[in-house]
């Protein structure tokens, strides 16, 4: 039986433990919150114990943690963790500061603890088909790459300070998606954006739409298009334009279902958003994590990809605030 | 906790016993099956007890029974299940026979238990979305239903005669849904079919190709084409068309990806055939039998409408071999 | 130059006058309609000079007609265009009357000029393309086809019986399409048929709902489906199936635009009707004339695929009305 | 009946005089080229008169010129057309160079002639809908655009540096789009472009592969990407997104005609190149010429649309030559 420490019993803590439970040899043996409410009603539900970072940690059964707790704790009980030689399972950010990122990197380093970072949508089926065909050499040589990624809509904005912002909230995903199938670094890094949506994002002095394009020391290029708000659903394309050809990887629908009718042929929009959208890759990253804690494979997505994606964030954002192209060292 | 027993530790067995899984308050108590080391095998897996159908019937825990055996054993279990008060899910077809089929579907009724039939297709997400919107009126007034509906390849030649050819055994489908679809009795059947695939199933006095026409008393219609081959995979595709429009229920694949090459642009086969096709439906089938079980709901297709899609693939069988419309009392 | 008779100023005359234009050295010399005023306004427009058919066929520089007055006038005009040695062009049908249709094709046997019959369907580019791929074996052995075939909404009432009903005026359409794609005669039709649109319709001894079965001598299959009124344009699809996969041609739309909104994504309907949908055909179709007219090519649908077309149409309309399979000699 | 003298005998100059050939008030009175064969060979076909631009420019009766002839004699007749008071219709770009474009737009302002640039993609159906589908607000507040525009393979690289490379020949219509459907003027340009098709068109200090960012005073953004080489064919998208949602213009096929087999499911590639895609551009657009002449309309791209279009591409090859973020005054 594998044993593991669930930091965090929210929304997507819950996503985990529903994905664990599939698992008849691993389980969620303790789940730690600071709210004692949430971790007990969790407990309850997933057989688990509530319990403290301490013990959990000190426990010799726990092999693994999944840190699915607030942004400002990840770092900490990162740290912590690799300290005491779990197996690591973070969401995304590790920290929105690079220097506090790098310490924690070290500790990960110094410690040889594995450690996955949840960049969940590297394990989505049809991105991750993508990425096969493009590493198969279906397109020939790579040269363009395009990704668009709008939300259905905006967060709260009084929370938005708290998530580091659009490039470091929500364009992370797009810019790790981005290194993923360039598989070069961009040095390179231009961005435009703007408060389209909502006034009181512009308020707080982040934006809501933006557009971004990454060069690589090769000279491919990449174009990414965020939006906070696509009345039509969550919109998750991706496209890879290469030497032989184009692969472009579509919108998931709840049905194929089409309707004719008068107005025209109506088919369904795209999945609400990345609950409904990702709920294969949480369960797929989740069965690397386990297979990384059994030693049989390592993360699809590391620390590392979570430091490069945030200094590609930084630089868009700088980008943004300068009007000047950005050069990754 | 609901005890169920199983009877058949086949492929389709494992199915269900997979999707009982999910339900922590639901377990395959036995397991029965004339092959001792595949119930074994499986009582092991599922963490099930090996038994025999009286020992099994007997229990009094067992509430629910799952009736996944061969089709020559399922009138002779049902009506011993209805006997011992159990709630019934069986596969179809009840038996090849109609009067068989009427003297059990006597018991079931004397006894008064409930009995679901294993008409998978209705619990499908799409095609079940697609009733829906029919019975909202999304396109008015239904006037005509065409069902195309092929397999990836036949069965083995041999094991045809036990299935009860191409009308009883795969068009069967397709005349519930169209049942299911019409909300009203077919009162005329005509069938033309060929050999056209593989001469060894015509030997055997069965056929490969098949079209049917359907039409109830207020004088809708209905076509079905079925083909026991179509290379590209398992085409499963429902469009029905009424006074104010058209719902077209499309195939399944695995992702939307697409490639653009030099050939033209290449998306996905449909998903091979009915264990991917229909692995939500299955999930969703057993979902509504538990709940039949807990008295909650009725099930979806009941052993009438295992009788009356019997009845129509027999008078569409005549039809294919006699060259006359078959009128349905 | 090439110098054509027109005979009937209807719309149909107008379309075959302006494509007639785009050839430079073919022109319609004379036009010939019942109705004067029609006739002159039409031979104003196109340069034409209005006379009456005995002048026209007498003119020994007119190499040509074209058909396009009403259906009854068809085949007194073909047999006199053949006795003066003309190249035929004439709209489908040939005549309601089978015993009419042979006397007409017995003269222009006797007199052997070149027939072309108005079956547009067979010149348009997708269906054109399909047949192609078709004969170059593309799919394989051909098993099945399917045809949808549904105007927008039904022509007046009261001028059903002169059109002689959706057999012989609508289906006989997709009949000739099907004995095109099947590449072999039907020897069995089997037709069922409603009225559910209009009660004037089925007052008049009419149907505008209708599914046929075709099937050949080696055990091909066809299904034909037909409305009178689709609500959102004219749907015209064909799918053949075989060996080797399947290929289908979809309905046109005025553009490739897609809307993505609140309520779905959102593309356009099928071109509105037939003068939309086929105008590429109906050019096409003249170029084959003329081509014919020069001795270069033959008619790809002639006076034999009229006769033919109406004989199975005949066949549908005795199999509605008598619910017998009928068997073509 | 409108004369029109057409300088230039060429492709392009080919493809006027046929859609001229469809209005029967207009004609090509003078063809004018450099090339006398090419010159008289025109003349014959069309029924025109070879002759020099002095007479043709003298001839009182020619109220408009076309000039489809080389980029570097744009200038000098529209100059010398504007002087004799034609309406004038020329191909893009004006001038590659903005001091003689100013020079010669002063010349088209002090005579007040209409002048019509050749920006043909306005005029293409499906884009023109989308354009006039935005201005009816339907996706409410514009605030993304997204331009897709790839070439099947590269002019002979000896031919780019007349061109003025891919921003000021190719990407310039992309540009016109961009200005055209953002209905306010970009005031920052970022470009970043690379060589990754031909190492020839590098070594003439040109790129084949190019991504821009544009952004408006008020915050709209547009992203184009561009390829000299796309394997599938000519790929020619739009997307435009807003506060209601987001329309998409995708590619035209030859026809809908899709095919399944083992392999997948095979649609057509885009159309070819432009003389196929825009076909009903080209069309469209000289109806505008012939309108403008007539006085009964105004040019949809006029000579102020090809001047700020070449000051966009100017801008973006500075961009992408100094790594700068270009502000447009």
């Amino acid at each position: 039986m594998i044993n593991l420490c669930l930091f965090g019993a929210g929304r997507i803590g819950a996503i985990h433990a529903a994905n664990v439970s599939q698992h008849p040899d691993v389980q969620i043996k303790f789940v730690v919150d600071v709210n004692q409410t949430a971790a007990e009603q969790f407990a309850k539900q997933y057989g688990a114990t509530v319990t403290d970072a301490n013990t959990a940690l000190a426990d010799t059964t726990v092999t693994g943690v999944i840190i699915a707790s607030s942004t400002d704790t990840h770092a900490d009980l990162m740290i912590r963790s690799a300290r005491a030689g779990k197996t690591i399972f973070c969401e995304k950010p590790i920290d929105l500061n690079i220097e506090r990122v790098k310490e924690c990197l070290k500790v990960i380093d110094d410690f040889q603890v594995a450690c996955a970072l949840g960049f969940n949508r590297r394990f989505d089926p049809q991105f991750n088909q993508l990425h096969y065909q493009l590493q198969q050499g279906k397109i020939g040589e790579l040269q363009m790459v395009s990704i668009t990624s709008r939300d259905p809509s905006p967060p709260p904005a009084h929370i938005l300070p708290a998530t580091g912002g659009l490039f470091r909230d929500m364009m992370i995903h797009d810019l790790d998606m981005a290194r993923w199938l360039l598989d070069e670094e961009p040095v390179e890094v231009f961005a435009s954006a703007s408060c389209l949506i909502d006034p009181a994002i512009g308020e707080l002095g982040d934006v809501d739409t933006a557009m971004v394009v990454l060069k690589t020391a090769s000279g491919k290029l990449c174009q990414i298009s965020n939006s906070r708000q696509a009345v039509y659903g969550y919109d998750q394309r991706i496209e890879v334009f290469g030497s032989k050809g184009m692969l472009q990887a579509n919108n998931n629908t709840a049905t194929n279902l089409s309707f004719s009718g008068e107005q025209g042929v109506i088919t369904e929009k795209p999945l609400h958003f990345f609950l409904e959208r990702y709920a294969d890759a949480y369960k797929a990253e989740l069965d690397n994590f386990i297979e990384t804690i059994r030693g049989t494979t390592n993360p699809l997505a590391n620390q590392q990809d979570g430091l490069k994606a945030l200094m590609l964030a930084d630089a868009a954002l700088e980008s943004a605030t300068t009007g000047k192209r950005i050069t990754i060292n």
